[in-house]
């Protein structure tokens, strides 16, 4: 038995390190030094402004996969979209946050089973810290593979999931609760490289062969919002690196309802989105992207020629 | 005992009867004859749209009361709308339904406690008729009592109570629930007349001398809405009778959120509560209500000249 024991964890390291010395662009069938992005757009389901500019971005644009945020109000009219539309690169952004300032929601689970996830007025709460004050890892899973049940109630396959401003992601323990519920699902998690620093990990000794570690993120800031997106998008894309760089983004319509739900918040508000739309909306995004030579990919290759090989 | 028994019956109708046998208008202190109405715009805080056009409609036009749906999304800012305007004449509109297409809400209580008042993806409700089979009037009690609590929890002092869609009314086992809610918490109830017809009952047997029996109600349908609102308003407005009249109305922006909000259903649609908002924030109603004598009235005077005298 001790034998078995011992040798038990090095065959594991062996399958499971086995797919992380590969590279993404092997695993997926592009040439070696291939610069792949995934351009997505966050927060679907968050407003009906959100939904109708994001499916313009992604059906007119150069935006390649979006995530939808369940437990908000307009998740209907999205997973409506998603049910009709099945090409659409379409995952759930794990949501254990309701951040805005009037305008709310709770989790998808019964309250009394998540009471940690609930601030006292029965939504999630506003900030991540008071997440990471008051919900176990127990909860973060519930509340996520509910998340995931409802998008299949509602008809969706979700293509991906990733995680609403970061929270599944940024404490070890609901990463690996988060990660857990996608390999359930069968479904691509999000995982940045850059988390191994942050979480004092190794990243590799947590995943399998059927897992994806993604390289770079390319996410604007609100210095970045202020000198112009033209700017930065175009000099980030241009300066992408072989691999896979997640290319975060958030696209809306600066509309009043938009403005009412990111009000006294001109980061990653109302403004801020209407710019990520006409840029991932026009000619110098898809211009930018042809000159460098970059392949914009999917989540739904990942989850197809990788998760569900 | 018996003698007792007896005696307690009459003397209970003695005195609950009381209060009907003045006109509201004696009880109020309004000369005999007069026409009073209370204007009233229904569905507060089910989107942005909805809050800042009945604000608008409220300070600058002739709208003198307004009730919230306290369990949608939308209801956080309106709440603190009534908290930073405590004079403003705003109750809530008790909410067992969630009827739109794609935008969806639940009940305040925890679903496992209502069971009967939630669907299949634990939403509220589509149709009234689905309440009436499902949901107990133990848990309409619940519910009810849950949206007062909430509402209260967020610095409000409802002015009064109604019932959005009617739900809560035109069953006799809700209608005693909601208003053994208003007893309860001393907030007057809308109880129309016309009820009597509708549920066969002697509403006088079930009210007490805090109660307001409301005499007539002026509401639109689609044909009036064809026809044209300001037709049908101004002459509404005309043909008032002496009593007390609820007005009914819903006053949003016709904008993008809102006609997604109501999407598929004309009636009652975005472009019918633009045309309440545009009559009501006008000066042909102003003319129409002064020409004609009216006494516009709110809850407010009604509770506390009459239910917490």
């Amino acid at each position: 038995m001790k034998t078995a024991i011992t040798i038990l964890p090095i065959l594991f390291y062996t399958i499971f390190s086995w797919g992380q010395q590969k590279s993404i662009q092997e695993r997926l069938g592009y040439p070696k030094d291939a610069k792949l992005v995934i351009i997505h757009a966050d927060d679907l389901g968050v407003s009906h402004s959100e939904n109708a500019a994001s499916i313009s971005a992604m059906e007119k644009g150069s935006v390649s996969s979006a995530s939808i945020m369940v437990p908000c109000p307009w998740f209907p009219e999205i997973a409506a979209y998603a049910q009709a539309n099945p090409k659409a690169d379409l995952g759930l952004h794990i949501t254990l946050t309701s951040e805005w300032k009037y305008y709310k929601w709770g989790p998808v689970t019964a309250k009394e089973k998540v009471p940690g996830l609930v601030n006292q007025n029965g939504f999630l709460y506003s900030s991540v810290d008071s997440v990471y004050q008051n919900a176990s890892a127990q909860e973060v899973e519930t509340e996520t593979r509910n998340q995931v049940l409802r998008a299949k109630q509602f008809g969706m396959d979700p293509t991906h999931l990733d995680a609403h401003m970061g929270t599944a992601l940024q404490r070890l323990d609901y990463l690996k609760a988060y990660l857990k519920i996608g390999h359930e699902f069968r479904i691509p998690v999000f995982i940045p490289r850059i988390l191994e620093n942050a979480l004092r990990v190794k990243l590799d000794t947590m995943v399998s062969d059927k897992d994806v570690i993604v390289d770079y993120i390319l996410s604007a800031s609100p210095q970045d919002f202020k000198n112009g997106f033209a700017n930065f998008y175009t000099k980030g894309i241009k300066n992408l690196k072989p691999g896979l760089t997640y290319l975060i983004i958030h696209t809306a319509y600066d509309n009043e309802e938009m403005r009412a739900v990111t009000i006294d918040h001109p980061d990653w508000g109302a403004a801020w989105r209407q710019e990520d739309y006409n840029y991932f909306s026009g000619p110098e995004c898809k211009k930018a992207l042809q000159e460098n030579n970059i392949y914009v990919i999917t989540w739904k290759e990942i989850r197809d020629k990788i998760v569900r090989k």
